[in-house]
């Protein structure tokens, strides 16, 4: 009899992990209505034509390509087998699995662009799917979770993101954060001035290592993709300037960007957001002007945010920016974005990890009815129609068996109350209500039970 | 430039339609959850292993597999592609898409069994993948919607089921519908009593083709599987019964099934199943005794349910049965369950027919704040923030431009109203309040139109 197992990278996630996750997510998606935007849902594969090219020659590798149905070999020779897989692939496999959500959106952008009302705000939360090697927290099918406006550039998008980042991470009880910001206008000027001008691509990649591998790396690594000494050098005020709040890095970045209009440009932008932050009432709590994040994506063009929790492992759980040309690539050149996204993977770790869940992400029965005989079983029935018809989650066990084995079934899901039938509940029309934590019992009313669980 | 386009039989959502389905899930997952039903969630892929052989050689057509990443070609030789596409299939791919929802749930209980809690009720909402040829109303992706109970027979989990689709239908609006019940056991019963024991499988096959072909077509089937002529003539009072209420079809069936001992255990079920509906305190409203419903799922053993709507072109839109061995597949036996699944695409076509989808569905923005100028737009962010800040879903134009065209914006999204914001309003700390359906335009203060909105 074989015995069935789940595909490497992948997951089931069983009630106690739905429920949480959807404690998460109904939280984003809540938040996310309350600025306007609604939901958007892609099929899990598309063509090949629109996913490959998009993710670079890496991201294709890692695609999850479906066989064609039917005789999958009838365009097939012996040679292409022996000519190797990327000569046959395209004979054998026309679709595949989403790989982010981003691609998908252009592509409907573009194929709804007539009926679609712009600016168009759109959320999706659905699962990609990539033939990563699997590791601790890495995994070959995991939820995105995205917010993108396009066809605007206002900077009140960008405004809106942290205020979005903000109430979902309150709603979450998540408190010690930071919301990183810069512009890649900033990234662009620096290469300016250190006299390494449309070089911001790989100035970028290295940048993006400095957590992770130190400065003196970083140096390295941009020595060999073949910045000067003298670039490099200049550079060292970045690394050195102890400016903290958001006024003093601007004040820095100015003087330090004086000679690139370009800079001064993305100096501008992450000003006017700050004044429309200040229009809607908000304050400056969380933000942190980060003149070095570049975030590994080359297609930012402004805006660019990382999210990072504080006191736990996991660093980075939200992050996105503003892209100038998302549907280009599809035919319909120049449409300004911005867009975000969660890592609801990374978010679930970081609540467990701080224990941030609360109890009512129960989703289970509120109550089970327990019953001792056939006759109380009887009785227990009417007594479970009275819960529902109030709107409480409840079940009867639904065979006849010991108590204990009853209360054993609510105890191991987690139901918080028991509602035991007996002969005495009958005649006194009562029930034997139980609560299991505290293990305290009460015989009263239904109602009265239902009032105390409403 | 390459114009981008979906997989034949796939499907984009947008906002409407997703809030439209959202009302009907919402409303399926409420229900399920005040049954003590809970949420799982399975992976898109399976292992082949795991799906193959479990829906027949068309189902095992039908699965949509994936190819394995990397060298997908590596064992396969020049010969392997002479022979033919199955004897290649094991070489290239080892994953496939999800079938349905139940056979990853028996692979979730099998791999979980000593850690989960029996009697186990699991519902789970998942697209499923099926490379069937598409026409209209049938999908290659699309949803399915299943409640299973499992590791119980009582009859309990039956009358339940009865319960959860009337609540459905009822909170949708759906009031002309039939429940349509029945009894594996009924149908053996009938193969034996007609002398044609043991092969009530094909008998389930001609019969359930009954309201599609009619009774002389399936009697011609019936031959043709090698029923004889004197046992189809038994089937005859059958077809011909006047029986119309349940009580009635009772009568009919306990005189007609006499001879038959596993006959009459299914007309036992069906009564007992009835009882505990009255002591659920539920009535027989929409319940349709169908003893020649069979399905075509033959692992049915004993009670089996089908819904179909009325008065609309589509007919069935919701069905299950009580299955006896789901996991011994796995290995796993003796594990008794039912099982029954709402078609989420169905059941959305019909609302639409009748017109039944309510305003409330909407989950766009409610109001638009728009703006004369720049000074406006300052102003309007302020006001912005004021009705979020009561939960009420709102949004800004985000450029300046013509009043037309912030109007035209809200109109097309079906925004119900737009707060206007120019020097009058900002002198006097109102908004202008217009009603878009209505036209009509009211001076007020913003806490004022929360309350209206509210």
């Amino acid at each position: 009899m074989q015995k069935p197992t789940l595909p490497k990278g992948t997951r089931d996630f069983g009630p106690v992990q739905m429920a949480k996750r959807n404690f998460i997510l109904d939280t984003i998606k809540e938040t996310f209505r309350l600025f306007g935007y609604e939901q958007l849902e892609t099929p899990a594969m598309e063509n090949l034509s629109t996913l490959t090219g998009k993710y670079g020659d890496e991201g294709d590798q890692l695609l999850f390509k479906i066989l064609n149905s039917g005789d999958f070999l009838k365009k097939v020779t012996p040679q292409d087998i022996q000519e190797g897989a990327s000569a046959t692939l395209s004979k054998v496999a026309e679709k595949g699995l989403r790989y982010d959500l981003t691609v998908p959106f252009a592509r409907y952008v573009v194929m709804n662009r007539h009926e679609l009302t712009f600016p168009f705000k759109r959320f999706q939360i659905q699962p990609v799917w990539r033939a990563d090697r699997p590791q601790k927290g890495r995994y070959r099918e995991f939820y995105q979770c995205d917010a993108d406006v396009i066809g605007t550039d206002s900077l009140l998008c960008e405004a809106e993101i942290i205020l979005m980042i903000r109430r979902v991470f309150e709603k979450l009880g998540i408190q010690d954060y930071s919301i990183k910001l810069n512009n890649r206008k900033v990234l662009t000027g620096i290469a300016e001035v250190i006299g390494e001008a449309g070089k911001e691509g790989p100035l970028c990649v290295a940048i993006d290592k400095l957590d992770k591998i130190g400065r003196e790396k970083v140096e390295e690594e941009l020595l060999e993709r073949g910045f000067g000494p003298a670039a490099i050098q200049k550079l060292a005020p970045l690394f050195e300037s102890s400016a903290e709040n958001i006024s003093e890095v601007l004040t820095f970045l100015e003087d330090f960007l004086q000679a690139s209009e370009i800079g001064l440009q993305g100096i501008k932008e992450l000003q006017e957001m700050l004044q429309l932050l200040n229009s809607l009432g908000a304050n400056q709590e969380h933000l942190v002007l980060d003149f070095l994040l570049a975030r590994g994506l080359s297609y930012y063009t402004g805006a660019i945010f990382e999210v990072k929790a504080h006191g736990v492992q996991i660093g980075s759980v939200s992050g996105g920016g503003r892209y100038d040309d998302l549907t280009g690539v599809f035919g319909m050149p120049n449409m300004s974005g911005v867009g975000f996204s969660f890592g609801v993977d990374r978010i679930y770790d970081v609540m467990e990890e701080l224990g941030l869940f609360p109890d009512q992400t129960l989703t289970g029965s509120q109550v089970l009815l327990a019953h001792f005989d056939g006759k109380a079983y009887g009785y227990a029935l009417g007594v479970l129609s009275k819960f529902r018809a109030q709107g409480i989650r409840a079940e009867v066990y639904p065979d006849l068996t010991k108590m204990k084995k009853q209360l054993d079934y609510a105890s191991k899901k987690g139901i918080p109350f028991v509602a035991i039938c007996g002969d005495d509940e009958i005649k006194n029309e009562t029930i034997a209500f139980k609560n299991l934590e505290t293990g305290e019992q009460e015989s009263m009313k239904v109602e009265d039970a239902i009032n105390r669980l409403i």
